[in-house]
């Protein structure tokens, strides 16, 4: 036994010691995928990572990192405290993991050998990897559809924060759908995602249960003008007209929540909404259109992203261009025509899905498609109208169909001190 | 339409030029995750390739990559000539991919408007990242059930490839279960993993359908001495005993098949067996284990992984060290004890597995674990004594569930102007 307690001796003093290095590197990761040895995952060194406090949580306007793991949880307690404490626990775990710290102080290896690790151990040795951790409340926390209010902050629900309404396309399973509290993990590395969530979950045993989660894999959408426009598993660049992070008047005006927005819900200042779909797509009936059909669906060419009208990638779309026939060279039902802020009021959203992938379905084809997550500052102005109008009209939807469906309301960033949602519970 | 078309006109030489570079760079591959210029894709300048022909099939002893597409078909035609095309054009759209190209010929973005392009588009952009297609057949490909001779293979059908046996642990799921053939992608990107599988049943639309396909990250095994050992989601290393590439005698003598092994196949000499199971984790129970009692499980300790009789990761476990109360130091019933060459005949294994999420379940955890592929010279030796005492006796099968299985023959590499499994149709 002399092995295991020596080693045990030795290495006692380095969660701590390495909790002491509180210098963020922000920045992009590398995302090699190798363990980095496991000196990483205590000091963090190797690793970029970002600031888990600040005005606003991390995760939105971060530039968008390579992979998600997403998690609504129900909470399964009647006890007001017990939800608070719980909060405090994540926001501590949180704030370690996204340092590249274990989820608890005594970590995942060095704890004593009569009690389960305070962190699961397969982020052990990985750098931080980018690691940001969202939290969001749901309708459902506020109220239950019966109008019981749960944990007294029913006064304090947001008026905008309700079920989404239902949108033609949409075929919903519960099971991928609400939840009362939701978690966005993004990280260069999946391990580091899934890690995040898993011992979020480790934590919440006997609060919460995972409701439903979904990972994901190259973003659909650059958040930062540094990020090239990825493609979503249509083939085409997906997210071009996306707000970037070096737009912050913009940023202010469609994606933060501002304390006069709702008297209600003054909680909610600095933060904002977030809605969640899993769009699955006929990927197999899309790959036998013709290509000219893809590009007039979604009125841009495959290849470089540019208008059907000409120019670039990011070229403003001409919309009334001539094209044959009488009609116009953008379709009247194409996709970039119905979401373009020219037709929506201006409305633009800050979106950050990602692909999905999740085995087959039941006609021997693949469970694929896009997790679509978008933070608006509000659903009913930002999101709803833009949504209706696409499922009744939009040529892609032919092609999509929407079986996921949830909105939280996202609070505002994390002060010294706070734990997430603090505001709405003092 | 001006800009359209001109340009394709500017453009249309670009794929036929690009697949004049039959250069490999053959090394690991940078997983940036970032498209790096449409360039890229054609070109495939800035990405680590590895050969798609040789004497074996890539992807067995190549460097593990971190991401995984596994994939198996049901072939739906009864037409033995259909099937071969299938293959040729596998083989054709594979090397391809390999390379950074596109699928086919014409490419996702520069085809003929009025037809479907043959490629997809999602993997445009990015460089080949390591990517390595391995193909194999399951035994319903040679017979069925009632003993049909599907496609005139009957008398050609390796001794050794049965359904696998009922194990303790198993409660197989069909839908996750078996298929008549199967196609490994492995890529150091998810997204050119996942754009390989689904192009390849894209090509294969009316001849096979999609059975299962499964999602991996964060690899378990390393297949290189250059490689540190990575985590599964127990979060313990796995794959220390792993084979080795650079062991051609070991991998000689455990994982090709050789001429004389089985007379009736030997279409299949240089090729090997491949043991796919998924192995769902308890991870919610696991989670509340002790520190000690997990390390007890597995016989290793959870930091570096040194065998719990001491040393470090690659010391060799004393099985006979005693430990308190009249046993040894490593239980009886541990892991690491049980599947050690030393207890199994000296034979071992090629694995080549990958941690997976695949969301939640029903019991609001996470339906995680490890997705298990060997590559093997005979199941009959190699695999099923091992797995049957696995199952019967490791402590760690409180806490695992397989719920799929299957096994394939994976015939040998492919030589210039062959097909994948040329020699089993000759």
């Amino acid at each position: 036994m002399t092995s295991r307690f020596s080693r045990r001796s030795l290495l006692g003093g380095g969660a701590a010691a390495a909790g002491a290095i509180g210098a963020f590197a922000v920045g992009r990761a590398t995302d090699s995928g190798a363990p980095a040895g496991a000196a990483a995952r205590t000091s963090g060194e190797r690793a970029a990572s970002y600031a888990f406090r600040g005005t606003h949580q991390a995760g939105i306007v971060t530039p968008a990192q390579d992979r998600l793991h997403f998690a609504a949880f129900d909470v399964t307690t009647d006890d007001r405290a017990a939800l608070v404490e719980l909060l405090q626990q994540w926001t501590d775990a949180a704030e370690r993991m996204t340092r590249g710290e274990p989820a608890g102080p005594s970590g995942a290896v060095e704890g004593p050998v009569d009690l389960p690790p305070d962190d699961t151990g397969e982020a052990y040795g990985l750098p931080a990897s980018g690691l940001t951790i969202t939290f969001g409340f749901g309708p459902s926390l506020f109220r239950t559809d019966d109008g019981v209010d749960r944990f007294g902050l029913a006064d304090r629900q947001p008026a905008a924060l309700r079920t989404l309404p239902h949108f033609p396309a949409d075929v919903l399973d519960p099971a991928r759908s609400y939840g009362d509290l939701c978690v966005q993990a993004c990280a260069d590395d999946p391990q580091v995602a899934v890690h995040a969530i898993r011992n979020l979950a480790r934590i919440g045993f006997g609060t919460v249960s995972v409701r439903w989660s979904q990972l994901g894999f190259g973003r659909t959408s650059s958040t930062s003008v540094d990020q090239t426009t990825p493609r979503n598993l249509f083939g085409f660049k997906d997210g071009t007209m996306n707000l970037k992070a070096e737009e912050p008047e913009e940023v202010d005006a469609h994606v933060w929540v501002a304390a006069e927005d709702d008297p209600a819900a003054g909680w909610l200042a600095g933060g904002s909404y977030l809605v969640a779909r899993r769009f699955a797509m006929g990927i197999e009936v899309w790959d036998r259109q013709p290509l000219g059909d893809q590009e007039a669906f979604v009125g841009r060419t495959k290849d470089s992203g540019a208008p059907l009208s000409g120019g670039d990638e990011f070229t403003a779309p001409d919309f009334d261009m001539p094209g044959s026939g009488g009609t116009t060279i953008i379709a009247e039902d194409a996709h970039v025509r119905l979401v373009h802020p020219d037709f929506n009021g201006g409305v633009k959203m800050l979106r950050r899905g990602y692909n999905f992938v999740d085995g087959s379905n039941a006609l021997g084809g693949l469970d694929a498609g896009l997790f679509f997550l978008a933070f608006v500052r509000d659903p009913d102005t930002h999101f709803i109208p833009i949504q209706t109008k696409m499922a009744a009209g939009d040529a892609l939807m032919e092609y999509l169909k929407v079986n996921g469906s949830a909105l939280f309301a996202v609070p505002p960033g994390i002060g010294e001190g706070e734990y997430v949602g603090q505001a709405l519970f003092a």
